[in-house]
């Protein structure tokens, strides 16, 4: 059982089977990382490149902590310090890295396709660690991976994304997987912020969507889209779509609550909710460890059993 | 024999017999890093995170070597890349890092007690690498380590501390270590930088504290403290509070010459000073890696025996 | 069979045999990266430091790969980060990660001489990774390795460096490598950027130095030279200077066509000729990082046989 494609783009142009796959090898590997010694020689010898034109914090460590739970060597770009800034092309870039022998490249670009440019042109696996408003795959499998795990089965589970889901390749990425495993899909947010045409019910009010929800996944608000229109004011986002204990109460009984981080509390919801037993947020970040340690495996071309 | 508590916050709250333990286990790992191979598997898939929110060279460098002399992952956090810019609250960052299953987590921040928060909300080991003007304990037990091991005791000592005691996080973890072992304590500076109240005799004079002083500490002068009237020009504190090795002629033969780093040459010292006999500064460096392999070691739970 | 000097400053200074050494055993190095598990346990327990106070992807990576393919503990040091712009000296902070125990210190330095007072002053390996505009040498050997690799030999070859010569280190280890090994050198760029008095063939114009051409190597063009008035345009440079696949067909027909990266496409040579079969560019990063553990290896001490 092993996973035939190259590179982790986009949970788009994944099968059920492969993202079957993915989370049953982050359970495994979920056991590692609450282990003493979280380390397993899988990936000894190999080399993962964190190629990041976007400073991020969480997804940057997550995937350094995989790799070296994996044994792999691991070398961090940033953009700053970077020979993009002396005018080099993204591909010459990557190509540099690929030379080096680097056996993985996760990337983080603010544009739409450049992980599928590189993709095309390297003989290295290319992990998207977000590309534009486009996708985040390995945040829409954490995401899976955490109602996979909390609720035994994901197929007809209603599932709210709350937000701006216009720019959110988070969403983009949960909206396909999602809707792969037969969830029942609702897009919750202002008229300017939640496309028609994707899949899934519209609602522009969080009151009608919540009922009987099992999961609601909150997005992060990103505060410079005020100045651009999207929304008029914090408090009045807070207002319409913030979610509350009150709210909350009319979901499902079991409901769980997520959110990507980093989370802005009284925003897109209160600090009750936040810390309350309804929150998997804390669970994402360390399902986010194991389930991208079962990418780089399962990348590195893990057809061989695991030693872990 | 070992330590019970979770993190190290502070001087204040350690006993003589927890600073004896880490004073001693240092000595063992100083071993190791005058070896050819510098490394025990001792913390082997444990997690370090550095979790920086001011910029440092010396002391990040110093617990990542100690970590990776360990054989444990470290993670690097800078403040510059974080999610905090992004307006998350400290605990929220700390939280996310813990549930990547951080075992032990480095902290330098600002603002006095930013700590004591972490380690109150955690269950990771939190290890305060300079918190505000408030502590920085691991430097404050390099230093006790240095006298020790140079001097072979510390009781009854004459150590004097010169400078700006006010603002030092170093002063205020020195005075609390070097009063518990009983050295007789000398706090030296302007009428401005030298609190009333603390463990120690005052001076604000060099010459009358200097007189068989068997330590001299001499903290860094931050320049930026001339702007806001603490000093009124590098040239007079030179003048009045720089060791030469004509006023050092007046303390103890044997006497060790101290200095946290980085040094402003001709300022707290002269270049003589700084580079002879009685000097101990680059001793200081190397006792840091050794005393903050003991720290981590220690608050892993180091209670079997050390495999070094 | 062994290096006995402590350092790598440059070439200037180094005999046949000692290149002769170097690329031999990087000839055994490049086999590693080509394995499955890259890694070999040369170096385990050696500590690394990468001292870099210029920013640099490549070849702090290139170095900071080498490292951990021989196992080593490699740390970063940025500029940025540094206790540098607390205004302590050079000197001062290389003496700082000597007493940490550092084994080899690879310095990278805007002044010219700046490794060459650190190799004075400390114990520790220094490899200079760029100084100033005197010399680049780790770049000049794997300059000599892929030329060497490619070509069988150096001796006689005929080889061009074309561009700013005046400023560029790249050039300078260049020229005394090639010269040292018996080649045809020959020096190619506007008045402006090719003094007079070095070991080589100077040539302003292109044409009537390629015919007969086994290697051009080609330099970056930094384009802040044109403020200073050392070009008129990239437009100009690149009409008189740029390498075309027309142009290239005057030179011999195994050429090989060089560049230490990062290319500007269109003004040192068209992407036909970077992308072309000539080109050994990428080969040039693949040796980078089997050249810097040769050098890691040999100045650690590396008489005993290598256990790759």
């Amino acid at each position: 059982m092993d996973i035939k494609r190259k590179d982790l783009l986009s949970l788009s142009d994944l099968s059920v089977y492969e993202m079957d796959l993915v989370l049953q090898t982050a359970a495994s590997f979920k056991q590692v990382s609450a282990r003493d010694i979280k380390k397993v020689p899988t990936l000894r010898g190999k080399t993962v490149v964190n190629l990041f034109f976007e400073p991020s914090t969480r997804t940057r460590t997550s995937f350094e902590l995989a790799a070296k739970r994996l044994s792999a060597d691991v070398i961090n770009f940033q953009t700053a310090s970077s020979s993009m800034s002396k005018g080099e092309t993204l591909l010459d870039t990557a190509r540099t890295i690929e030379a080096m022998r680097a056996d993985m490249i996760v990337v983080r670009h603010a544009s739409s396709g450049a992980p599928h440019l590189l993709a095309r042109s390297l003989k290295s696996a290319v992990i998207n660690a977000g590309d534009g408003m486009h996708e985040h795959p390995s945040q829409g499998l954490l995401d899976l991976f955490t109602v996979w795990e909390k609720k035994g089965t994901l197929r007809g589970l209603k599932v709210l994304i709350v937000g701006d889901i216009l720019h959110s390749r988070v969403a983009h990425s949960d909206i396909h997987g999602f809707q792969k495993y037969g969830c029942d899909l609702h897009l919750v947010g202002p008229p300017s912020m939640v496309p028609s045409g994707l899949l899934g019910t519209v609602h522009h009010r969080l009151e009608t969507a919540l009922p009987g929800a099992d999961v609601v996944i909150l997005l992060r608000l990103q505060r410079e889209r005020q100045s651009t229109g999207f929304f008029t004011s914090l408090r009045e986002y807070a207002k319409l779509y913030g979610l509350t204990a009150e709210r909350l109460a009319c979901a499902h009984k079991d409901v769980l609550v997520m959110h990507p981080g980093p989370i802005n509390r009284g925003v897109e919801l209160t600090s009750e909710v936040a810390d309350g037993s309804a929150s998997a947020i804390l669970d994402q970040v360390s399902h986010g460890v194991a389930v991208r340690m079962a990418i780089l495996y399962l990348l590195s071309g893990g057809t061989r059993r695991r030693d872990a």
